[in-house]
């Protein structure tokens, strides 16, 4: 029997549609070899959200989510709408379908690929097979704590003040995201804090502990967020799953990225407690170089593969896309951005035709 | 005339007693080179205060520090004293002597030595000539915002707050501290905050941007945290002077120092608005190896030049002091902890000797 997901793509801006095209020609492929169906749906969202509707986020955009298993998106903004007042800005856009969704939990990858290497700046021997991935709390923490403003004092001083807030039930939540992640992985899960300073830390990795107990088939440590900063930078293959609140998790899960030195070709996943998740390349819209074929799609194809793994568990057809970057990687094809000597330059599209082979001669 | 300074010393301990010593001479040295005369006075801090005293940093030892010039510190803690109620820990000693002198102001240097730059663990092109100085506001930030605590909520669920907040007198005091290290230095300075999602990183941003207009010379420039994690990792070489927050300077010090590979090298300074400053190496009292003449001094050197240069005015002499180490690695001495092939093996006491002889042949 046929396999059915429904799937909303949210092309956005800049390079997103063009981008999002191979996405979609690569699963369809993937689908037929592997007897899964996708129906596609687009909504607007972003930029062009913005110009049709005045809205970065339209309710038929946000019920479209939610009515589907996935929603793959692309990128969105770009300098025509970035003089806008805050709420019609294309990354308010963002955060309500983050709130609208209930997307808790970000998971961010940094993996190094061979091909790549060189791009990093950091040591061949430290780089090499680093795999990291990075579980971001995304709706709480001093994002969202309130009290929050900018209020006068008794001196009528101006004093900014945000609050960093964690209840039981966030933590847990969090964390057995964190858990599960590992689980699927190396095993490994090292939750980060500061406990010794931070009372919000130290409940934090009370709960963290404590649910230890639910997976001893993964093994637990504990890093204040200053020394894994550090040990980021020391010697990142020690890392296999991280998991952390919203702020540290912002900071960490660039700062990884940055270590494989092609942060263009990094996926991201945005998941809820239950329905549809988000997935969409770390890169932007890049809207000067949209429209012209330049664009790089293995983010994309990348981020349709963690939706594959992480919001439909579908990971033999996840395996098959990873493995197709890797394949027309090894043949040399290169868009502009990744381009070194002796490789074959490649556009949007070439790259797209390449995917498809590869994934034909998986068969 | 002769200058006279009143140095109060901490010497604590593990290695601390040993590299201290090699410290004394050294200034002791430049001190007759330059016509300027220490007055030593050894105060007790840290484990060996609580072994004499009950008590980490007894009344009399703040009192020293506060009648002098400039505070000298080695390291402290051990085993011994880990398991101690926190009132009695070494380390608190060290939260009590920074409130004890108001020193809000913390400056870590990340400097690549050209002797050890394949320590590091990115490549040589990126890190050499590296030379950052992080200015991290030390007494305010969400270390010590109130409300803080663990409370219970209506729904009987624990939830844990801490309180990032900052008032304009707190923000401009360390950003005056930024601006006139970077006057000193290249005259670049970044400031780094989370402007795009914090009220406090909102009034932060304004403050320093205002305090521009009395630096003309000093070029100043605005980070996002994350960003700043990511661009330290890329390409470190475009930061001169950076001014942050106490928890975004801790972690960005220490991303910054692990740059360099070499963190047993590097000192850091602590200043108030007046008053005395504390000078000490970012390593710790490595208890293990105390008393065997193995410990590297060259970070209490370094802490004594950091001393000269922004505790008491006396760059003639911090310079001599920064020279002296470079010369002791260019003649290829090293301790054990920086020993690598082909090098002169020496211990604490012989390293030095040939400081001593390096400050000499400067004439
Ligand atoms: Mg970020
Ligand atoms: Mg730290």
């Amino acid at each position: 029997m046929t396999q059915n997901y429904r799937i909303t793509l949210l092309s956005g801006d800049g390079i997103g549609p063009e981008i999002m095209a191979v996405a979609v020609d690569v699963l369809k492929a993937v689908g037929k070899q592997l007897d899964l169906s996708f129906e596609f749906k687009e909504a607007l969202m972003g930029g062009v959200a913005i110009d049709a509707t005045g809205e970065p986020l339209p309710e038929e955009s946000l019920q479209a989510c939610r009515d589907s298993d996935a929603v793959l998106l692309a990128a969105i903004g770009g300098y025509k709408w970035d003089n806008l007042p805050r709420h019609q800005r294309p990354e308010t856009g963002l955060l309500a379908l983050r709130a609208g969704l209930g997307l808790f939990a970000n998971l961010r990858p940094a993996t190094i690929l061979p091909h790549l290497i060189d791009a990093s700046s950091l040591k061949r021997e430290v780089v090499e097979g680093v795999d990291i991935m990075v579980v971001r709390e995304l709706t709480g923490g001093i994002y969202f704590g309130q009290p929050r403003g900018i209020f006068e004092t008794e001196t009528g001083e101006k004093r900014g003040v945000n609050t960093m807030a964690y209840g039981e039930s966030e933590i847990d939540r969090i964390g057995r995201v964190g858990f599960e992640t590992a689980k699927k992985r190396q095993g490994r899960l090292c939750s980060v804090d500061k406990a010794n300073v931070l009372d919000v830390s130290q409940l934090w990795r009370d709960r963290i502990t404590a649910l230890a107990a639910d997976y001893p088939e993964v093994e637990l440590s504990h890093l204040y967020v200053d020394n894994a900063a550090m040990q980021l930078v020391r010697w990142p293959k020690q890392f296999d799953t991280i998991v952390t609140g919203n702020l540290f998790g912002d900071i960490l899960s660039d700062a990884a990225a940055m270590l494989t030195g092609s942060i263009g070709m990094l996926p991201s996943a945005s998941l809820g407690a239950s329905g549809p998740g988000v997935f969409e390349p770390v890169h932007g819209s890049a809207p000067d170089i949209a429209g012209q074929d330049k664009a790089n799609p293995l983010a994309q194809v990348l981020s349709a593969a963690m939706m594959l793994r992480y919001g439909l568990d579908e990971p033999a057809a996840s395996d098959r896309l990873d493995s197709a970057v890797l394949q027309v990687l090894d043949w040399g094809y290169r868009t502009g951005d990744i381009m070194s000597e002796g490789m074959k330059a490649v556009g949007c599209r070439e790259m797209g035709d390449m995917l498809l082979k590869a994934l034909s001669e998986q068969g």
